[in-house]
Protein backbone atom coordinates (compact mmCIF):
# COMPACT_ATOMS: atom_id res chain seq x y z
CA UNK A 1 0.00 0.00 0.00
CA UNK A 2 1.43 3.22 -1.06
CA UNK A 3 1.48 6.50 1.29
CA UNK A 4 2.77 9.29 -0.52
CA UNK A 5 4.09 12.26 1.44
CA UNK A 6 1.80 15.07 0.42
CA UNK A 7 3.71 18.78 -0.07
CA UNK A 8 5.16 19.65 3.40
CA UNK A 9 4.54 23.48 4.39
CA UNK A 10 8.46 24.34 4.12
CA UNK A 11 8.86 22.96 0.50
CA UNK A 12 8.71 25.35 -2.60
CA UNK A 13 5.13 25.52 -3.93
CA UNK A 14 5.73 23.49 -6.92
CA UNK A 15 7.45 20.06 -7.09
CA UNK A 16 10.69 19.16 -9.34
CA UNK A 17 9.99 16.36 -12.30
CA UNK A 18 12.48 14.38 -12.67
CA UNK A 19 13.19 12.89 -16.17
CA UNK A 20 14.69 9.57 -15.67
CA UNK A 21 15.96 6.86 -17.95
CA UNK A 22 15.67 3.42 -16.36
CA UNK A 23 18.41 1.90 -18.67
CA UNK A 24 18.02 -1.25 -20.95
CA UNK A 25 15.55 -3.17 -18.92
CA UNK A 26 18.36 -4.86 -16.36
CA UNK A 27 17.53 -3.17 -13.07
CA UNK A 28 20.78 -3.17 -11.88
CA UNK A 29 21.55 -1.44 -15.20
CA UNK A 30 19.71 1.69 -13.83
CA UNK A 31 22.72 4.68 -12.31
CA UNK A 32 23.15 5.22 -8.66
CA UNK A 33 21.31 8.56 -8.63
CA UNK A 34 18.01 7.26 -10.53
CA UNK A 35 17.70 4.17 -7.94
CA UNK A 36 18.17 6.98 -5.01
CA UNK A 37 16.07 9.29 -6.73
CA UNK A 38 13.21 6.24 -7.21
CA UNK A 39 13.58 5.61 -3.43
CA UNK A 40 12.35 9.38 -2.46
CA UNK A 41 9.69 9.63 -5.11
CA UNK A 42 6.58 9.98 -4.41
CA UNK A 43 4.45 9.78 -8.01
CA UNK A 44 5.84 7.68 -10.32
CA UNK A 45 5.28 7.75 -14.04
CA UNK A 46 6.87 4.67 -16.37
CA UNK A 47 6.50 3.94 -19.63
CA UNK A 48 4.84 0.15 -20.45
CA UNK A 49 8.05 -1.86 -20.50
CA UNK A 50 10.37 -1.10 -17.41
CA UNK A 51 11.09 -4.08 -15.04
CA UNK A 52 8.67 -5.04 -11.78
CA UNK A 53 12.03 -4.71 -9.56
CA UNK A 54 12.74 -1.34 -11.11
CA UNK A 55 9.57 0.19 -10.00
CA UNK A 56 9.84 -2.06 -6.49
CA UNK A 57 12.59 0.40 -5.76
CA UNK A 58 9.78 3.13 -5.49
CA UNK A 59 8.52 1.65 -2.50
CA UNK A 60 6.57 4.87 -1.33
CA UNK A 61 5.39 5.88 -4.69
CA UNK A 62 2.26 5.77 -6.49
CA UNK A 63 3.06 4.35 -10.23
CA UNK A 64 0.93 5.59 -12.80
CA UNK A 65 1.64 3.52 -16.03
CA UNK A 66 1.77 5.48 -19.18
CA UNK A 67 3.11 3.58 -21.70
CA UNK A 68 1.28 4.73 -25.61
CA UNK A 69 -0.64 2.66 -27.81
CA UNK A 70 0.14 2.77 -31.65
CA UNK A 71 -2.19 5.02 -33.44
CA UNK A 72 -2.79 7.42 -30.17
CA UNK A 73 0.53 8.88 -29.80
CA UNK A 74 -0.21 12.74 -30.11
CA UNK A 75 -2.89 12.82 -27.70
CA UNK A 76 -1.69 10.22 -25.36
CA UNK A 77 1.83 12.91 -25.16
CA UNK A 78 -0.60 15.87 -24.24
CA UNK A 79 -2.12 13.73 -21.77
CA UNK A 80 1.15 13.01 -19.96
CA UNK A 81 2.39 16.74 -19.87
CA UNK A 82 -0.79 17.43 -18.14
CA UNK A 83 -0.59 14.85 -15.71
CA UNK A 84 2.77 15.77 -14.59
CA UNK A 85 2.09 19.23 -14.33
CA UNK A 86 -0.86 18.02 -11.85
CA UNK A 87 1.32 16.10 -9.86
CA UNK A 88 4.31 18.72 -9.52
CA UNK A 89 1.47 20.84 -8.37
CA UNK A 90 0.67 18.26 -5.31
CA UNK A 91 4.36 15.87 -4.92
CA UNK A 92 7.44 17.03 -4.37
CA UNK A 93 9.19 14.76 -6.13
CA UNK A 94 7.64 13.85 -9.28
CA UNK A 95 9.73 11.06 -11.75
CA UNK A 96 8.74 10.02 -15.24
CA UNK A 97 10.93 7.00 -15.97
CA UNK A 98 11.45 6.48 -19.46
CA UNK A 99 12.77 3.30 -20.96
CA UNK A 100 17.01 3.42 -21.95
CA UNK A 101 17.90 6.62 -22.06
CA UNK A 102 15.21 9.58 -21.67
CA UNK A 103 16.82 12.24 -24.70
CA UNK A 104 17.21 9.28 -27.23
CA UNK A 105 13.82 8.76 -28.87
CA UNK A 106 12.24 9.00 -25.50
CA UNK A 107 9.81 12.22 -26.30
CA UNK A 108 11.61 14.22 -23.62
CA UNK A 109 11.61 16.92 -25.47
CA UNK A 110 7.47 17.75 -25.42
CA UNK A 111 7.57 16.93 -21.27
CA UNK A 112 10.05 19.38 -20.83
CA UNK A 113 8.63 22.11 -22.97
CA UNK A 114 5.64 21.88 -21.74
CA UNK A 115 7.17 22.19 -17.83
CA UNK A 116 9.06 24.70 -18.67
CA UNK A 117 5.74 26.44 -20.41
CA UNK A 118 4.59 26.61 -16.62
CA UNK A 119 7.65 27.27 -14.41
CA UNK A 120 7.86 23.85 -13.41
CA UNK A 121 11.50 22.55 -12.45
CA UNK A 122 13.13 19.81 -14.69
CA UNK A 123 15.75 17.36 -14.19
CA UNK A 124 16.95 14.99 -16.38
CA UNK A 125 18.94 11.81 -15.51
CA UNK A 126 20.37 9.87 -18.40
CA UNK A 127 20.67 6.38 -18.76
CA UNK A 128 22.22 3.42 -20.67
CA UNK A 129 20.53 3.24 -24.07
CA UNK A 130 19.68 -0.20 -25.71
CA UNK A 131 22.18 -0.21 -28.61
CA UNK A 132 25.13 0.21 -25.78
CA UNK A 133 23.50 -3.03 -23.98
CA UNK A 134 23.20 -4.79 -27.12
CA UNK A 135 26.47 -4.15 -28.06
CA UNK A 136 28.07 -5.39 -24.77
CA UNK A 137 25.60 -8.80 -25.15
CA UNK A 138 27.46 -9.46 -28.08
CA UNK A 139 30.65 -8.69 -27.63
CA UNK A 140 31.24 -6.33 -30.70
CA UNK A 141 31.80 -2.69 -29.95
CA UNK A 142 29.48 0.24 -32.34
CA UNK A 143 32.85 2.21 -32.63
CA UNK A 144 35.40 0.37 -34.60
CA UNK A 145 38.80 2.18 -34.49
CA UNK A 146 40.72 1.68 -37.93
CA UNK A 147 36.90 1.19 -39.54
CA UNK A 148 33.80 2.97 -37.94
CA UNK A 149 34.26 6.44 -36.38
CA UNK A 150 30.50 7.89 -37.44
CA UNK A 151 27.96 6.01 -35.54
CA UNK A 152 24.32 6.22 -36.40
CA UNK A 153 21.26 5.92 -33.74
CA UNK A 154 17.53 6.07 -36.12
CA UNK A 155 13.92 4.67 -35.98
CA UNK A 156 11.71 4.42 -38.67
CA UNK A 157 9.09 5.41 -36.54
CA UNK A 158 7.51 8.67 -38.11
CA UNK A 159 5.89 11.22 -35.70
CA UNK A 160 3.57 13.95 -37.02
CA UNK A 161 5.16 16.34 -39.91
CA UNK A 162 7.60 13.76 -41.28
CA UNK A 163 8.26 11.86 -44.23
CA UNK A 164 8.94 7.64 -43.38
CA UNK A 165 11.89 7.06 -45.57
CA UNK A 166 14.02 11.06 -44.13
CA UNK A 167 16.07 8.97 -41.89
CA UNK A 168 17.48 6.51 -44.02
CA UNK A 169 20.03 8.76 -46.02
CA UNK A 170 21.63 9.90 -43.07
CA UNK A 171 21.76 6.67 -41.80
CA UNK A 172 23.07 5.37 -44.84
CA UNK A 173 26.09 7.11 -44.84
CA UNK A 174 27.57 6.34 -41.57
CA UNK A 175 30.09 3.90 -40.92
CA UNK A 176 27.54 1.86 -38.66
CA UNK A 177 24.21 2.02 -36.73
CA UNK A 178 21.68 0.63 -34.95
CA UNK A 179 17.90 1.09 -35.55
CA UNK A 180 15.06 1.36 -32.66
CA UNK A 181 11.73 -0.02 -32.68
CA UNK A 182 12.43 -0.97 -36.24
CA UNK A 183 11.43 -5.27 -36.02
CA UNK A 184 8.12 -4.81 -37.54
CA UNK A 185 9.64 -2.18 -40.01
CA UNK A 186 12.09 -4.57 -41.08
CA UNK A 187 11.28 -5.57 -44.50
CA UNK A 188 11.03 -2.05 -45.59
CA UNK A 189 14.03 -1.12 -43.74
CA UNK A 190 15.84 -3.22 -45.97
CA UNK A 191 14.46 -2.54 -49.26
CA UNK A 192 14.87 1.26 -48.24
CA UNK A 193 18.84 0.97 -47.39
CA UNK A 194 19.52 -1.49 -50.06
CA UNK A 195 18.04 1.19 -52.49
CA UNK A 196 20.03 3.83 -51.73
CA UNK A 197 22.91 1.97 -52.49
CA UNK A 198 24.03 -0.22 -49.05
CA UNK A 199 25.47 -3.40 -50.04
CA UNK A 200 22.83 -6.42 -49.75
CA UNK A 201 25.78 -8.35 -47.66
CA UNK A 202 26.36 -5.68 -44.72
CA UNK A 203 25.73 -7.93 -41.66
CA UNK A 204 22.72 -7.44 -39.48
CA UNK A 205 22.59 -8.40 -35.72
CA UNK A 206 19.19 -8.38 -34.43
CA UNK A 207 19.14 -8.32 -30.52
CA UNK A 208 16.06 -9.06 -28.31
CA UNK A 209 15.69 -7.95 -24.96
CA UNK A 210 19.73 -6.98 -24.54
CA UNK A 211 20.13 -6.98 -20.74
CA UNK A 212 17.52 -9.40 -19.88
CA UNK A 213 17.51 -12.75 -18.86
CA UNK A 214 15.82 -14.00 -22.20
CA UNK A 215 18.25 -11.90 -24.58
CA UNK A 216 18.27 -13.39 -28.23
CA UNK A 217 20.98 -12.31 -30.54
CA UNK A 218 20.32 -13.60 -34.38
CA UNK A 219 22.97 -12.48 -37.22
CA UNK A 220 21.70 -12.12 -41.24
CA UNK A 221 22.16 -9.41 -43.57
CA UNK A 222 20.29 -6.71 -44.79
CA UNK A 223 19.55 -9.18 -48.10
CA UNK A 224 17.80 -11.58 -45.08
CA UNK A 225 16.87 -9.33 -42.79
CA UNK A 226 13.21 -9.09 -43.96
CA UNK A 227 12.57 -13.09 -43.58
CA UNK A 228 13.25 -12.45 -39.54
CA UNK A 229 10.75 -10.27 -39.83
CA UNK A 230 8.30 -12.92 -40.16
CA UNK A 231 9.97 -14.99 -37.35
CA UNK A 232 8.53 -14.93 -33.41
CA UNK A 233 10.04 -12.88 -31.00
CA UNK A 234 8.66 -11.37 -28.41
CA UNK A 235 10.15 -8.37 -26.60
CA UNK A 236 11.92 -5.17 -27.76
CA UNK A 237 14.33 -5.75 -30.71
CA UNK A 238 17.21 -3.21 -31.60
CA UNK A 239 18.86 -3.69 -35.01
CA UNK A 240 22.34 -3.21 -35.60
CA UNK A 241 23.97 -2.84 -38.81
CA UNK A 242 27.90 -2.72 -39.62
CA UNK A 243 30.84 -4.50 -40.96
CA UNK A 244 31.44 -5.47 -37.46
CA UNK A 245 28.15 -7.02 -36.58
CA UNK A 246 28.79 -10.88 -38.19
CA UNK A 247 28.62 -13.89 -35.56
CA UNK A 248 31.87 -13.50 -33.85
CA UNK A 249 34.39 -16.67 -33.88
CA UNK A 250 34.03 -17.26 -30.62
CA UNK A 251 30.33 -18.64 -31.48
CA UNK A 252 27.25 -16.95 -29.35
CA UNK A 253 28.13 -14.34 -27.13
CA UNK A 254 29.88 -15.14 -24.04
CA UNK A 255 27.62 -12.63 -21.93
CA UNK A 256 24.20 -14.11 -22.80
CA UNK A 257 25.38 -17.51 -21.93
CA UNK A 258 26.29 -15.92 -18.83
CA UNK A 259 23.60 -14.43 -18.44
CA UNK A 260 21.19 -17.66 -18.40
CA UNK A 261 23.51 -19.21 -16.11
CA UNK A 262 23.19 -16.44 -13.67
CA UNK A 263 19.61 -17.07 -13.99
CA UNK A 264 19.26 -20.69 -13.81
CA UNK A 265 21.72 -20.74 -10.45
CA UNK A 266 19.07 -18.03 -9.20
CA UNK B 1 46.23 -0.39 2.35
CA UNK B 2 45.13 -2.27 -0.65
CA UNK B 3 44.59 -6.04 0.10
CA UNK B 4 43.96 -7.89 -3.12
CA UNK B 5 42.52 -11.59 -2.69
CA UNK B 6 44.65 -13.66 -4.46
CA UNK B 7 42.86 -16.62 -6.81
CA UNK B 8 41.42 -19.45 -4.36
CA UNK B 9 41.48 -22.62 -4.26
CA UNK B 10 38.32 -23.30 -5.27
CA UNK B 11 38.23 -20.66 -7.89
CA UNK B 12 38.37 -21.45 -11.86
CA UNK B 13 41.71 -21.13 -13.16
CA UNK B 14 41.28 -17.97 -15.01
CA UNK B 15 39.76 -14.70 -13.77
CA UNK B 16 36.99 -12.71 -15.03
CA UNK B 17 37.98 -9.37 -16.91
CA UNK B 18 34.83 -7.48 -16.63
CA UNK B 19 35.24 -3.92 -18.82
CA UNK B 20 32.86 -1.82 -17.24
CA UNK B 21 31.16 1.95 -18.42
CA UNK B 22 32.16 4.40 -15.06
CA UNK B 23 29.80 6.95 -17.41
CA UNK B 24 30.00 10.65 -18.05
CA UNK B 25 31.49 11.96 -14.95
CA UNK B 26 29.53 11.96 -11.81
CA UNK B 27 30.15 9.27 -9.60
CA UNK B 28 26.27 8.34 -9.00
CA UNK B 29 25.97 8.26 -12.77
CA UNK B 30 27.70 4.91 -12.26
CA UNK B 31 25.30 1.90 -12.99
CA UNK B 32 24.37 -0.32 -10.21
CA UNK B 33 26.17 -3.21 -11.50
CA UNK B 34 29.20 -1.01 -11.63
CA UNK B 35 29.38 -0.20 -8.12
CA UNK B 36 29.06 -3.33 -7.16
CA UNK B 37 31.82 -5.23 -9.22
CA UNK B 38 34.36 -2.00 -7.90
CA UNK B 39 33.04 -3.42 -4.30
CA UNK B 40 34.25 -6.87 -5.03
CA UNK B 41 37.11 -5.73 -7.77
CA UNK B 42 40.65 -7.50 -7.01
CA UNK B 43 42.23 -5.25 -9.61
CA UNK B 44 41.53 -1.90 -11.15
CA UNK B 45 43.07 -0.68 -14.67
CA UNK B 46 41.32 2.46 -15.31
CA UNK B 47 41.35 5.50 -17.60
CA UNK B 48 42.95 8.86 -16.60
CA UNK B 49 39.50 10.74 -16.10
CA UNK B 50 37.55 8.66 -13.79
CA UNK B 51 36.63 10.23 -11.11
CA UNK B 52 38.18 9.97 -7.50
CA UNK B 53 34.83 8.87 -5.84
CA UNK B 54 34.21 6.28 -8.41
CA UNK B 55 37.76 4.67 -7.67
CA UNK B 56 37.27 4.84 -3.87
CA UNK B 57 34.53 2.70 -4.17
CA UNK B 58 36.94 0.43 -5.24
CA UNK B 59 37.81 0.02 -1.89
CA UNK B 60 40.29 -3.44 -1.62
CA UNK B 61 40.96 -3.52 -5.15
CA UNK B 62 44.73 -2.50 -6.35
CA UNK B 63 44.31 0.65 -8.81
CA UNK B 64 46.56 0.72 -11.76
CA UNK B 65 45.80 4.18 -14.02
CA UNK B 66 46.41 3.15 -17.92
CA UNK B 67 45.38 6.47 -19.19
CA UNK B 68 46.90 6.44 -22.96
CA UNK B 69 49.10 9.68 -24.18
CA UNK B 70 48.72 10.83 -27.55
CA UNK B 71 50.71 9.89 -30.09
CA UNK B 72 51.42 6.60 -28.26
CA UNK B 73 48.03 4.86 -28.92
CA UNK B 74 49.30 1.24 -30.57
CA UNK B 75 51.79 0.92 -27.75
CA UNK B 76 50.02 1.93 -25.23
CA UNK B 77 46.96 -0.65 -26.43
CA UNK B 78 48.99 -3.90 -26.68
CA UNK B 79 50.68 -3.00 -23.27
CA UNK B 80 47.22 -2.82 -22.10
CA UNK B 81 46.09 -5.88 -23.26
CA UNK B 82 49.04 -7.84 -21.90
CA UNK B 83 48.07 -6.48 -18.25
CA UNK B 84 44.60 -7.45 -18.40
CA UNK B 85 45.72 -11.34 -19.64
CA UNK B 86 48.34 -11.42 -16.76
CA UNK B 87 45.77 -9.68 -14.02
CA UNK B 88 43.61 -12.65 -14.80
CA UNK B 89 46.19 -15.73 -14.57
CA UNK B 90 46.47 -14.17 -11.15
CA UNK B 91 42.84 -12.38 -9.77
CA UNK B 92 39.23 -13.55 -9.24
CA UNK B 93 37.41 -10.13 -10.29
CA UNK B 94 39.84 -7.69 -12.68
CA UNK B 95 38.09 -4.34 -13.62
CA UNK B 96 39.11 -2.40 -16.44
CA UNK B 97 37.09 0.83 -15.90
CA UNK B 98 36.54 2.86 -19.07
CA UNK B 99 35.04 6.62 -19.23
CA UNK B 100 31.06 6.62 -20.46
CA UNK B 101 30.68 3.49 -22.23
CA UNK B 102 33.21 1.12 -23.27
CA UNK B 103 31.62 0.01 -26.84
CA UNK B 104 31.53 4.00 -27.90
CA UNK B 105 34.97 5.46 -28.61
CA UNK B 106 36.47 2.75 -25.95
CA UNK B 107 39.17 0.85 -28.32
CA UNK B 108 37.00 -2.19 -26.18
CA UNK B 109 37.17 -4.08 -29.23
CA UNK B 110 41.11 -4.22 -28.88
CA UNK B 111 40.71 -5.83 -25.49
CA UNK B 112 37.55 -7.97 -26.34
CA UNK B 113 39.72 -9.79 -29.30
CA UNK B 114 43.44 -9.87 -27.10
CA UNK B 115 41.07 -11.51 -23.81
CA UNK B 116 39.28 -13.82 -26.32
CA UNK B 117 41.88 -15.11 -28.37
CA UNK B 118 43.32 -15.83 -24.82
CA UNK B 119 40.41 -17.90 -23.23
CA UNK B 120 39.82 -15.47 -20.86
CA UNK B 121 36.35 -14.71 -20.10
CA UNK B 122 35.09 -11.08 -20.68
CA UNK B 123 32.00 -9.36 -19.41
CA UNK B 124 30.84 -6.24 -20.36
CA UNK B 125 28.45 -3.69 -18.21
CA UNK B 126 27.00 -0.87 -20.19
CA UNK B 127 27.50 2.72 -19.34
CA UNK B 128 25.91 6.27 -19.77
CA UNK B 129 27.40 8.11 -22.20
CA UNK B 130 28.61 11.72 -22.88
CA UNK B 131 26.23 12.60 -25.33
CA UNK B 132 23.23 11.72 -23.49
CA UNK B 133 24.52 13.32 -20.29
CA UNK B 134 25.42 16.45 -22.48
CA UNK B 135 21.99 16.63 -23.90
CA UNK B 136 20.65 16.44 -19.91
CA UNK B 137 22.30 19.55 -19.11
CA UNK B 138 21.46 21.62 -21.96
CA UNK B 139 17.51 19.93 -21.42
CA UNK B 140 17.74 19.69 -25.39
CA UNK B 141 16.84 15.90 -26.48
CA UNK B 142 19.54 14.65 -29.29
CA UNK B 143 16.64 13.11 -31.14
CA UNK B 144 13.31 15.58 -31.88
CA UNK B 145 10.05 14.03 -32.88
CA UNK B 146 9.14 16.01 -36.28
CA UNK B 147 12.95 16.88 -37.03
CA UNK B 148 15.44 14.05 -36.05
CA UNK B 149 15.45 10.56 -35.98
CA UNK B 150 19.13 10.09 -36.86
CA UNK B 151 21.50 11.46 -34.37
CA UNK B 152 25.01 10.65 -35.59
CA UNK B 153 27.95 9.39 -32.97
CA UNK B 154 31.53 10.61 -34.59
CA UNK B 155 35.13 11.62 -33.36
CA UNK B 156 37.83 13.59 -35.86
CA UNK B 157 40.38 10.87 -33.94
CA UNK B 158 42.47 8.94 -35.95
CA UNK B 159 43.56 5.10 -35.76
CA UNK B 160 45.53 3.20 -37.61
CA UNK B 161 44.64 3.16 -41.50
CA UNK B 162 42.05 5.47 -41.22
CA UNK B 163 41.82 8.81 -43.41
CA UNK B 164 41.22 12.05 -41.50
CA UNK B 165 38.00 13.13 -42.75
CA UNK B 166 36.30 9.40 -43.56
CA UNK B 167 33.81 10.09 -40.69
CA UNK B 168 32.42 13.88 -42.62
CA UNK B 169 30.40 12.87 -44.90
CA UNK B 170 28.44 10.31 -42.72
CA UNK B 171 28.25 12.77 -39.70
CA UNK B 172 26.91 15.57 -42.23
CA UNK B 173 24.03 13.64 -43.62
CA UNK B 174 22.61 12.83 -40.54
CA UNK B 175 20.11 15.22 -39.00
CA UNK B 176 22.26 16.11 -35.80
CA UNK B 177 24.72 14.36 -33.66
CA UNK B 178 27.70 14.65 -30.65
CA UNK B 179 31.33 14.68 -31.97
CA UNK B 180 33.87 12.89 -28.70
CA UNK B 181 36.94 14.07 -28.62
CA UNK B 182 37.22 16.98 -30.98
CA UNK B 183 37.51 20.52 -29.23
CA UNK B 184 41.42 20.51 -30.66
CA UNK B 185 40.17 20.50 -33.92
CA UNK B 186 37.09 22.83 -34.06
CA UNK B 187 38.44 24.80 -36.58
CA UNK B 188 38.78 21.61 -38.91
CA UNK B 189 35.64 20.07 -37.95
CA UNK B 190 33.32 23.21 -38.70
CA UNK B 191 35.87 23.62 -41.59
CA UNK B 192 35.29 20.58 -42.90
CA UNK B 193 31.17 20.28 -42.10
CA UNK B 194 30.88 23.08 -43.93
CA UNK B 195 32.54 22.44 -46.96
CA UNK B 196 30.66 19.30 -47.22
CA UNK B 197 27.67 21.33 -47.61
CA UNK B 198 25.85 21.72 -44.28
CA UNK B 199 24.99 25.51 -43.12
CA UNK B 200 27.21 27.62 -41.73
CA UNK B 201 24.60 29.33 -39.44
CA UNK B 202 23.85 25.22 -38.05
CA UNK B 203 23.61 25.47 -34.14
CA UNK B 204 26.23 23.80 -32.24
CA UNK B 205 26.38 23.21 -28.10
CA UNK B 206 29.47 23.21 -26.20
CA UNK B 207 29.52 21.15 -23.11
CA UNK B 208 32.40 20.79 -20.87
CA UNK B 209 32.22 18.31 -18.06
CA UNK B 210 28.95 17.04 -18.47
CA UNK B 211 27.39 16.16 -15.23
CA UNK B 212 30.03 16.87 -13.25
CA UNK B 213 30.07 20.34 -10.89
CA UNK B 214 32.25 22.38 -13.17
CA UNK B 215 30.18 21.92 -15.46
CA UNK B 216 29.68 24.70 -19.01
CA UNK B 217 27.36 24.56 -21.69
CA UNK B 218 27.99 27.15 -24.38
CA UNK B 219 26.17 28.06 -27.54
CA UNK B 220 27.67 28.78 -31.26
CA UNK B 221 27.01 28.09 -34.79
CA UNK B 222 29.53 25.91 -36.96
CA UNK B 223 31.04 29.09 -38.82
CA UNK B 224 31.49 30.78 -35.18
CA UNK B 225 32.98 27.31 -33.63
CA UNK B 226 37.08 27.92 -34.27
CA UNK B 227 36.57 30.89 -32.21
CA UNK B 228 35.54 28.89 -29.63
CA UNK B 229 38.97 26.90 -30.09
CA UNK B 230 40.92 29.29 -29.03
CA UNK B 231 38.81 30.02 -25.78
CA UNK B 232 40.16 28.43 -22.48
CA UNK B 233 38.34 25.10 -21.79
CA UNK B 234 39.88 22.68 -19.51
CA UNK B 235 38.04 19.40 -18.74
CA UNK B 236 36.30 17.02 -21.77
CA UNK B 237 34.39 18.85 -24.06
CA UNK B 238 31.51 17.45 -26.25
CA UNK B 239 30.19 19.27 -29.44
CA UNK B 240 26.49 18.66 -30.25
CA UNK B 241 25.43 19.89 -33.63
CA UNK B 242 22.24 20.17 -35.36
CA UNK B 243 19.38 22.69 -35.25
CA UNK B 244 17.82 21.64 -32.04
CA UNK B 245 21.03 22.66 -30.04
CA UNK B 246 20.28 26.83 -30.25
CA UNK B 247 20.18 28.65 -26.40
CA UNK B 248 16.83 27.42 -24.47
CA UNK B 249 14.25 30.19 -24.37
CA UNK B 250 14.86 29.92 -20.35
CA UNK B 251 18.35 30.89 -20.28
CA UNK B 252 21.20 28.50 -19.37
CA UNK B 253 19.77 25.30 -17.83
CA UNK B 254 18.40 24.21 -15.03
CA UNK B 255 20.66 21.60 -14.52
CA UNK B 256 23.50 23.29 -14.74
CA UNK B 257 22.44 26.12 -12.48
CA UNK B 258 21.45 22.94 -9.89
CA UNK B 259 24.44 21.09 -9.77
CA UNK B 260 26.31 24.50 -8.78
CA UNK B 261 23.73 24.63 -6.37
CA UNK B 262 24.24 21.61 -4.95
CA UNK B 263 28.38 21.72 -5.16
CA UNK B 264 27.62 25.37 -2.53
CA UNK B 265 25.34 23.23 -0.10
CA UNK B 266 27.38 20.74 0.00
Amino acid sequence: MAHPRRRSARACLVGVVHLVGAGPGAPDLLTVRAAQLLARADIVFHDALIHPDTLALAASAVKVAVGKRCGRHSTAQRFINKRLLDAAAKYDVVVRLKGGDPMLFGRAQEEIDALEAANVRCEIVPGVTAAVAAAATLGTSLTQRGRVRTFALATPRVGDGERANDWINGFRQAQAGAIYMGRKDAANIAASLIGAGMAATTPVAIVVDASLPGVEAHYTTLAQLPAFADCEMSGAALLLVGPQFHRRKSGASANIAEVRAAVRRA
